[in-house]
């Protein structure tokens, strides 16, 4: 991807351009595939899933990939260094419960996600769709942003790429 | 902090004009305090500082504040659902160790330190200074550059503030 090249803007200064250009980039432009346990896991074993696939947290998720919770590597620490036995506690014990978690959405603005994350000081936030459970309102797991992927955002465009990726 | 207004450019476009704004972005100018503990302290206690702090690493440091090591919530996490008794380890063996540890400096671009976070796979750096240390060259802990020093970087130039506080 190529910065655009002669298209020559005038009478706005080169941040509210910026601005506008940022706040076209949405979260599916930008998240990352969602790592989930299922609610019958044990903490060890959601745990284990947080080593062997990388992440700093794993979303619990019922049938139908519903968000139930979010364990972070911050949550797994505090309780192993308690002494508990995360092989016998159930995932669901050492979980952040919905409807406790801050989620976002595929088309909300990578802007207005990255000020979730930065005011409630967390790492990450599941992307969920609305779906209908039970003629309840529930939360489909569709993806993951981290604070990863706007690092990666900022110098994407930083370099002068993003403006073809993300228009 | 306003943005700029009445401020108008012609003839770049406006990725190309951000672009050069944000190299002039230092690393000083986003950087947190850095959290160290001593090398004579257990993996324990940096794990305690870690939580008190609410840090996702702490930098460990021999007396002069020059760098040693890294302890980062991965690394204690591995270790203690490995079953280890934190409280009998040094944080010596717990810790990343110089020179494996990934840095940047006060005057390093943010641009190029946000780089080094995404390709090392961390999620902060210790800002350092070099210093002589008894004929040796070492590096004194100045500061500490994190993913959310990232993040709310993006946020504050997504909103259009950031052209006067970083220029």
């Amino acid at each position: 991807a190529r910065p655009k090249v002669g298209y020559y803007y005038t009478g706005k200064n080169a941040l509210s351009l910026f601005t506008e250009q940022i706040s076209r980039i949405k979260v599916q432009d930008v998240q990352s595939v969602p790592v989930v346990v299922t609610v019958v896991t044990s903490a060890y074993d959601a745990v284990v899933t947080m080593f062997l696939e990388d992440v700093g947290s794993v979303f619990v998720v019922e049938p139908g990939g519903i968000l139930a919770g979010v364990v972070s590597r911050k949550d797994a620490l505090k309780v192993a260094m308690g002494g508990s036995d995360l092989h016998k506690m159930p995932v669901k014990v050492l979980m952040t419960p919905v409807p406790k978690i801050i989620v976002t959405s595929p088309d909300e603005s990578v802007l207005m996600a990255a000020k979730k994350i930065i005011e409630n000081e967390v790492d990450s936030l599941p992307v969920v769709s609305p779906v209908s459970q039970g003629g309840n309102k529930a939360q489909e797991v569709v993806g993951r942003l981290t604070k990863t992927n706007i690092a990666r955002l900022f110098v994407e465009l930083g370099e002068g790429r993003g403006g073809n990726t993300y228009s």
